[in-house]
Formats: structure tokens, sequence, C-alpha cells
């Protein structure tokens, strides 16, 4: 008999369809593979064939758009919006617009090509959450922000135009609608308990330990209980904490080891598979709070998504978590 | 320069990204073209390899389950929920989970493999709306169903698993979260202002006509002022109706005119694509109101998901609705 289960935070119900569960083995996909054939702009040399960097790490001596960076931060040559102007806001009759300010940066992970993120060093994944991190902080700065997005698309399946590995950032002036809700409904939990839901469900989760995938000291990665896709992992302190950026360095240290750990589970696990992460924070000025718990999402790409999931915010999942859990924890690294 | 634009009924801020402008020969993408090749459950002779029907019409006094049917409903061999049993409604801990019981039917739209639902001819597809308004009545019957979803993936690339043309039901026990937002913020427009917003818009909509693709007596397609997706299509009854399932004959037989002709459209401009539609429709039990205007949203399949947009409710959308809207409007037919 399937199941219909309810996310306690977005209130979103899922069928976890357990007549056609499904194993790694049984999603059909390409795994993704780094060519290297082409010219890329990511490289060592072709730093003159992106837009000027706002940010470099790793530099001893050589000057600006050189080699020699470990992680580097460029504006996207083909940004979604404008990082100059006002916002302007207007109505049109019933409708609301603005003109599109935001930021629209790339971050670099490795001046290597053949490199994925879940292969590179330990130390290099926490230089590129420390890259995350002060972009984030800076671009708060900017009084037009409301919410800086960063996400990740790995392989061309989860949409990355290019291969060489990299993450993306968007400062936007609006609280994306599906943030907004997370953090609101969060706060409705607080209100009538006085405990932030997350760290109850951590909590929870870590007591019953069927869908704890693995953990660190500070970290904890886990299948979530009603989860969209299969596969689909949250990454979570494990101590209440409302901002990804606002956290001392063992924080970070301690995020790479487990961020790197649950990549390479993925990729032995299904095979090399495309995904997407999305880093869950607190909207810009609302940064301190006791309601809502940062996290990262993560979404191996293994299905096509079908019509009414996108029109519905409903989904039907083929693989229970508990078994997503049991496959990525008992991974042989 | 980019525009962020608001969806008053979701109330959602998708960027509409003038700068990487769309137009349709950009999308590059595989047809859909039927191969033929290979068994198919759906057609005539092999009705004995589908679950027994459920409905169908056009028969001439041949039994069930045999050839001579015009639209055919049938379950869902591999369904994602399942009909028999209770609810069940459970906690456990701080999640709430409830047995996966629904219906999953198929609508096969002809017996015809080499047509699609576009090149039908216009009683043939009055049929199918006619198929979904009986099996959605029907099911709204049964006490445990809260939603009845109708919608359907045209192409492999819009989630189609089988290439002979049909569409799909799914029950529900509860109402998806997106279906529940879209409602009560239609009804608090209502309580605030004592009009229905969807009438308001498709008034200014039509008063301007920029983003109007084409009409019928009772039927307006258009782009929304904030899709989500290129040449994103909205069909809706221009005088109120709050759901798809109560209305007269003429309704009926003008939805399957303007569907068509949207269809063939979409066809011509996007040489045809795949695409997802979805039937909006109120919840079981709350059918007549004066908030709620059911409607059909229509999505070409053109563009990849980027790993952002799941996560956010937020989409960057590179062709401008008034450009879509002039693409289908001038389709040569």
């Amino acid at each position: 008999m399937p199941e219909l289960r309810k996310d306690p935070i977005t209130g979103r119900w899922v069928i976890i369809s357990t007549d056609r569960a499904k194993r790694p083995t049984d999603f059909s996909r390409d795994s993704v593979d780094i060519k290297g054939n082409g010219f890329c702009p990511f490289c060592y040399g072709n730093e003159s064939k992106t837009p000027p960097e706002i940010l470099a790490y790793g530099r001893n001596g050589s000057g600006p758009n050189t080699p020699g960076w470990s992680v580097r931060v460029v504006p996207n040559k083909f940004p979604a919006l404008g990082i100059e102007g006002e916002l302007d806001r207007q109505g049109e009759g019933l409708f609301d617009k603005m003109n599109g300010i935001g930021a629209h940066e790339v971050i670099i992970e490795t001046p290597d090509h053949r490199i994925t993120l879940a292969n590179l060093h330990e130390k290099g994944i926490e230089e590129v959450l420390w890259a995350y991190r002060e972009r984030m902080n800076d671009l708060k700065n900017d009084r037009r922000f409301r919410y800086v997005l960063i996400f990740k698309n790995h392989g061309e399946a989860a949409g990355a135009s290019l291969e060489h590995t990299h993450s993306q950032l968007i400062a936007l002036p609006i609280v994306p609608k599906r943030v907004r809700e997370e953090v609101d409904s969060a706060a409705r939990y607080f209100q009538e308990k006085e405990r932030c839901i997350f760290c109850d469900m951590i909590r929870q989760e870590l007591a019953t330990a069927d869908r704890i995938i693995a953990e660190n000291e500070r970290f904890v990665a886990l299948a979530p209980y009603a989860p969209r896709f299969p596969f689909e992992t949250w990454l979570l302190p494990k101590s209440h904490s409302s901002a990804f950026e606002n956290n001392d360095a063992p924080v970070y240290a301690n995020l790479a080891g487990l961020l790197k750990d649950l990549l390479l589970r993925l990729d032995a696990v299904l095979n090399r598979p495309a995904y997407n992460y999305i880093i869950h924070t607190s909207p810009v000025g609302e940064e301190i709070n006791e309601h809502y718990h940062w996290h990262i999402e993560m979404m191996p790409k293994l299905t096509k998504v079908a019509g009414f999931e996108w029109g519905t915010g409903f989904y039907i999942n083929p693989t229970p978590p508990e078994e997503s859990a049991r496959f990525l924890r008992e991974a042989q690294l």
C-alpha cells in the first residue's frame, strides 16, 4: 500500500509509492562524465573570457584575472538580473512589477576542469563555502536585496551549461515564495511551541535513525520524511542556527566534511548522478531568529517531473526515504 | 533591463529575462513524433491488456473491453494510489501520514495510435472533455476524496511513458498544496473586493490585448502576466465558473474548439513540442463559489528547470509573455 506523507514544514503532501519502489539501479539515466574537450572560460589562462573577478582565493602575488587562484567568483556573463539601477516598483492595473535588479554570480570551485565537487579535497570545499559566505555578506549590504540564493547545478541534466564545476549566486530584491512560506511556517510553529520545528525534527530523526544517512560533530545528513524526489537529502546543522553565513570557522570545516561525504555516497550509490543543491537560509534582515534553521537541500536528478507536479505542488516519489537513506548509509566509499 | 513580475493569484515573482529573450526557434529540443512501432495496450484489439474499462464512449453494440470505442477510460495499470481501504490517518511523532488511497485512471483519447490530441477532430476532443467530466463527477461521490486532478503529459520529455495519446486522472484524499493556496488566495481577494480575481484579470487582459492568443464565444487563451515557463498558456472561461465539471454541453463544445486551436498553434510555432496541461478546478465540496475560476494551464516543455526553481518557487523565464502571445496569435494554421 502506498503512503501519503505530509512535510511538517511546508505542509506539502507526497505519495510514497511503495508498489513501484525503486532501487538505485532502476533509474536509467546518464552518469555525469567530464569530457574536457573544447574551450573553457573557467580554466587557468582564460580569466579574461569571464567578466572581471569579484573575489578570488589562493593567489600568491599574481594580479587579478590571472591564473593562480583556487576559488574564483565572477559575474555571470549572461545574468538573469541587472546590477545597476533602481527597483522602480510599479503597478499595471491588477499586476505588480519592478525592474529586474539583482546580482548573478558564478563561484568557480576549483581551477581543475577534471574534478567534481565530490572529489575536491576537503579544504577546497571549505574554501567554496567561505566564498559563498563572503559573497552573501557583501551583497547583504546592498539595501535593494532581500534574499541571496546559493545553488549548484551539477551535470547537464540538472541544468548546468558549463561542465567545469561551479555554483551560482542570485541576489534578489524579493523573498522567493517558497522561502517565505518555509520561514513563516517555522515562525508559526515557534509561536505555538517555543521550539524550532527543524530542531524537533532533527531530534526525532536522530532518535529513530531510519532516515539518517551520515553525521559528524555538527551536521547531519538525512532523507526527509516526505521527500518530493527519490534520494532527496537534507544537510542540517545539529544545533540551532538561522543563517548559513553567520557561523564560525569550525562550522564550515565540519560542513565541508559532511558535504563531501554525502556527495561521494551519492556518486557511489547512484553512479555519479546529475544533481542540484540549494542553500535554504533566512532572508536578509531576519538572519538572527529562533524559528528558522538553515540547511542544504540536495536533489539528485533521477526522474522526469510529470506535468501535474508543476501545477499542484504534489509529488509522487517511487523510493521511500527509509530505503534511500539505507542505500546511502551503507554505501562503500 | 529584465523585469520582475508578480503573479497576482499565487504571489509568485518571476524574472522575465528580456536580455536573453528567446524566440521559438531558439529552443533546441526534439519534436514529438509518433513512432508507432511495438505493442500498444491502448490500440484496438488489445483491450484485455489494460485493467477492465471504467467507461467507454462510442460503442455500438459490442461488449466492454472490445474494439469499437472512441474514448476509453481504464484504471492505471501501475497506479500511484490504491482504490481499496480506509485512509487510517496517523501521526508519527512530528509527522502526519495516511494510507495512499486514491484513484489513478487513464483516459485514452482516441483508438487511433497515429493521431495527437491537436489533430483529433473537434467532436473527439469534446468527447474527451465529457469523459473527464463524467469521471470527476463519479469520483466525487466517494467521500474519501478531496480533489480530482486531470492532467495530460504529451511526449516523452513531458513525462508520457506511452505515446498513444492519453490523459490521466488522480483522485486524492487531500487538496494539493498549490491548489489550496490558489483557491484561498482567490477567496481572500473576493472577501476584500467582492469580485473574482480571475474575472478581473480576464477583463484587463481583453482590454489591453497584448497577451491574448485566441478566443471564441466562451473561452479565452492567453499568456499570463507572470509565466513561469516560456510559452506558458492559460485557457479560461470568460464568464465566472468555479468548477470544470459543472457546465452545460455548449461550454464543452466551445472549450474543445479553443483547445484544438491552441494546440495547433503550439504545434505550428514550436514545432510539435512536448507539453503538459492541468485542469485547475475547485476542490470537492467547494465546487460552487464566487471566488475561484476554473481554467487549464498549459506548459510546453522547452527548457530544463534549474535547481533553484525547485527549492524556491522562483523562476527565470527567457520569453516575455507578450512575445509568446504574439507568436501564437500570428501562427499560420
